[in-house]
């Protein structure tokens, strides 16, 4: 019989976070593309544009004029998803039709008063700006609503309307889907085994290495042994922290740090300013912020598409929406690429 | 109070087949589109071109040549996800890294000949050996294999690699995610209410109307109550059938009609060849085939991304991996949206 190899062979890993599986199969890397192949990036954003309505000073859509901001700036979206109050659907008359109230709000958070900056390319107090913004607002909103979800979608293959660096904070009256889920199964594993699943886990990785990308004094991101995405990381502090606003001063500096890292790596992949989805999961808020939230450890999650250069993604389509998610490259294999990335920016080492 | 309607106040709805939510929030249809525009679809493929793979007589990436088909054309994917042998992981050492065999084939059918129509293109006949064909290649391989799932990802924006019109058959030595799910959702359905979920589902949507795409004397279309993608449908049979093998002819017949009918439609909406994934799940084959699957109803699902024009697409990202699906048009707007366009396809009414 052959041995088994992981890069070789096809098979299925488990997420124990969300409970889904993944279909890993390595060998298909070899497949030719001749399918679409992405618009390149539009790669000179005007540092200042009067009329792009995240910019300082510009006049939005609802009429109200951007202050002259230099940090970060936060506001509320001016074409919410979700508003403070919405009636609700009233009682189901069947259990086919069940439809419930949903109220809250969506804010965006600009990162810089430059349009034509990203992460990687701010200073690592900048970000720490960044930093401290995400704690505040998930304190502020968090006050009232049971989740906040902070998330960033970078690059317009990641349907991001606006090249200004930001992200959005939508907070929900409701628990969403993947956070049910990410919640169950948090909880399940504390009660079976006594202690928080990322926590544990995150230690299992700093043992075994092989998907570790970076390491720092307080914070680890690895390419998760579930990974759907091609190059998808997770961050997790190595303490136990349950939410953003919990990060001592030292953590919030070395999330800073370690990001601008990981970033960075990310754009030297293929060259290229990297699209992703990114957001942050910590414990619920709310009226039962004061529960019993232990099982749960804080993370953030990256969803890069990009798979094998600027221009050529991978589609998560037919067999991925109706039956399971399949990647190529295995997680190992994508953790080894990253971790030979240097930690200086592509365009910043030209000079 | 402001009485509820479900055009303007946003609210989220459950997907009892899937166990997931959705928000819809149809107020957001008013949001203007910077972001990515998709590249227009390429309109001009040749009928038949030598170097294509799907192609009559084109040579494959294996050596092997294609037969000069008349009708489809079923052949074994070159570069598979799936193989039939593949070592065993072995066990696993940890609860969180948990790794398991999948076996599998990958197969390829080409509808036609040509590689300038699609399915709306095709006559009624041609769509009907389609579904002769889907039903044999179920029968096959789910012979040896528990799932067999027929997929169609259509255009360039869904990751489809080649205009000739085809789909993709991958057999699986596993349950995938997504049909555990539809498993585990219908079989508690009928346990609590003593009939399939599915069959309960169609009789009601044909009371309500309200979602009803299209009928026929076998089948309906309906956008589905928790629909996630903007023209999302689901294909039900309104009599109670298991698997794809078991339509009648006459079935067959108005299935291909149906679908041709929808299609139609589909391209008709923004006069484009409309792109989507679509696939059919009925109950699970292979070994077990003879056990009590009653619960399950066959069906295909439509997912189409296209939201606002033939280049402004819905984009699944940020919150949407995150935390949850989101729509902007209610299901009930978007099937009445589908409704009304014709049943003659665009570029024949113009003759
Ligand atoms: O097999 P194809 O058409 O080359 O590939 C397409 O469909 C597959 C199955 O949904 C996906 O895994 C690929 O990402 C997609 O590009
Ligand atoms: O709010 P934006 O950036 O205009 O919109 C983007 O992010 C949202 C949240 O993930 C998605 O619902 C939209 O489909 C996407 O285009």
């Amino acid at each position: 019989a052959t041995t088994f190899r992981a890069s070789e062979h096809q098979h299925i890993r488990y997420n124990p976070l969300q409970d889904e599986w993944v279909l890993v199969s390595a060998h298909r890397m070899k497949r030719p593309w001749q399918g679409q192949v992405e618009p390149p990036l539009a790669t000179t954003v005007p540092r200042h544009d009067p009329h792009n309505p995240l910019c300082p000073g510009a006049t939005r859509a609802n009429g109200e004029v951007n202050p002259d901001y230099e940090g970060t700036f936060l506001f509320d979206n001016d074409f919410p998803a979700l508003q403070p109050d919405a009636p609700s659907p009233g009682p189901s008359d069947h259990p086919l039709f069940q439809a419930e109230a949903a109220r809250g709000v969506c804010k965006v958070m600009c990162f810089h008063p430059w349009s034509d900056v990203t992460l990687p390319l701010m200073s690592v107090p900048e970000i720490r700006a960044v930093v401290d913004a995400w704690a505040s607002v998930t304190e502020e909103l968090g006050a009232q609503y049971p989740w906040v979800q902070i998330f960033e979608n970078k690059g317009a293959m990641m349907g991001c309307s606006n090249p200004h660096p930001h992200c959005q904070v939508w907070a929900s009256s409701f628990l969403p889907d993947v956070a049910q889920r990410e919640e169950r199964c948090q909880r399940a594993y504390q009660s079976q085994h006594g202690e928080p699943l990322l926590v544990e886990y995150g230690r299992q990785e700093l043992l075994r290495k092989e998907r570790l990308v970076l390491t720092s004094e307080h914070w680890l991101v690895l390419v998760p042994f579930w990974a759907v995405w091609p190059f998808q990381t997770l961050l997790l502090p190595r303490r136990h922290v349950r939410r953003l606003p919990e990060l001592t001063p030292a953590e919030r500096d070395d999330l800073s740090s370690i990001m601008k890292k990981l970033l960075t790596k990310y754009d030297n992949l293929f060259e290229t300013s990297f699209p992703y989805s990114m957001g942050w999961h910590g414990a619920p808020t709310g009226s039962e912020a004061g529960a019993n939230w232990d099982h749960w450890q804080l993370h953030a999650h990256y969803y890069p598409p990009l798979l094998r250069s600027a221009t050529v993604r991978k589609f998560m389509v037919g067999y991925e929406m109706l039956a399971q998610a399949q990647r190529d490259l295995t997680p190992e294999q994508a953790a080894e690429r990253l971790r030979a990335l240097p930690e200086v920016h592509y365009r910043l080492g030209q000079k």
